[in-house]
């Protein structure tokens, strides 16, 4: 309905704003026209940050993520154990992990997983630089911390084989039940793992 | 969660972005990283598009409605029946009213509706622009076309008191069931204004 724009500067903006995952035309035309109606202020800043974020922001020398500084403030904090690394598929998991106020080791960010289906070999995302980082000394765990689909388990196995001569530790996310789960809900898959893989009753006090 | 973002560049577009109305910080954290993945064009495009539409759009000087030149494309088409003008509330009502092929007179939007409650006045909105209008002449019809609401109902009387000496006529959009809806789910105002207003058969073959 909304093709009777009598305005080609705000069709462009619908346009643009549309092209965004899970906005739809008529969400971007309230987008556009609230943009519209702040001041410029608002959409200066608005448009300047997403700018400014595209040119200049830079992915750390050492393990990927996303930083404002060459080495990022993940790998420069001295006080975090240089030994162990986790490796994630993307920077939206070193948020969620380090969100859990859990770990202070260092993180690896492959930036995908290995996906025939998709044309993503293993040459296409950070496995050798990870295996560069374990040849170069230092780390004794490396942790696989992928999803547990199809591409996740070919990239885990991967990784596992080319670290195998390396000696390194390679450890990786423990399956089971989601904790405030409801023990009927959870699939067998999950369930019989968490049975086989069971653990000490103070482990998970 | 998405506190811990190790860039702030990344950290201010995750801000603005998350301004926008129906955007929280998960969403805005995803078109963030969506916009980051895309190619330097895509981003530019993007972001030009915003800034051309806020600094370049107009507003129609007969009608206000939306425009890229002084007079709007409606305004502007000598085809278009210029006795009859349709008072709307904003320039969405134009694009609806547009949508429906139906309506080829032009257009008057008022920018909002007096709402006593959120300190807009009659001054505050494009009424005295609209009388002038009339008084110019050349005008039939004055529709008035704003939400069944309170607010609309407030601003419908004060107009129509407005120009009840300059001899127009002034009409509203007519109220009834829906095309397509049930009886049984009509509230009970609409049904019982649709038997007072009933009409001929003939008028709704």
């Amino acid at each position: 309905m909304y093709r009777q724009i009598s305005s080609t500067l705000l069709e462009r903006a619908v346009d643009e704003l549309a092209k965004l995952p899970g906005v739809g035309e008529r969400t971007a035309m309230r987008l556009a026209l609230y943009l519209l109606k702040q001041d410029d202020a608002f959409v200066n800043s608005f448009v300047t940050a997403i700018a400014d974020m595209k040119r200049n922001v830079k992915y750390c020398k050492v393990c990927h993520n996303i930083s404002d500084t060459d080495v990022c403030q993940i790998c420069a904090d001295k006080s975090r154990d240089a030994s162990i690394v986790c490796v994630v598929e993307n920077i939206k998991d070193v948020m969620s992990i380090e969100a859990t106020l859990q770990y202070k080791g260092l993180y690896h960010v492959l930036g995908g997983l290995i996906s025939p289906m998709d044309g993503i070999g293993p040459g296409d995302i950070a496995i050798d630089s990870l295996v560069d980082r374990v040849a170069a000394g230092g780390i004794c765990e490396v942790i696989l911390a992928l999803s547990p689909t199809m591409e996740g388990d070919t990239t885990n196995f991967f990784i596992y084989r080319k670290l195998a001569q390396s000696g390194v530790k390679v450890t990786t996310l423990s399956r089971g039940i989601s904790v405030g789960d409801e023990l009927e809900y959870t699939d067998e898959v999950t369930l019989g793992r968490s049975i086989v893989n069971r653990v000490s009753f103070e482990t998970n006090l």
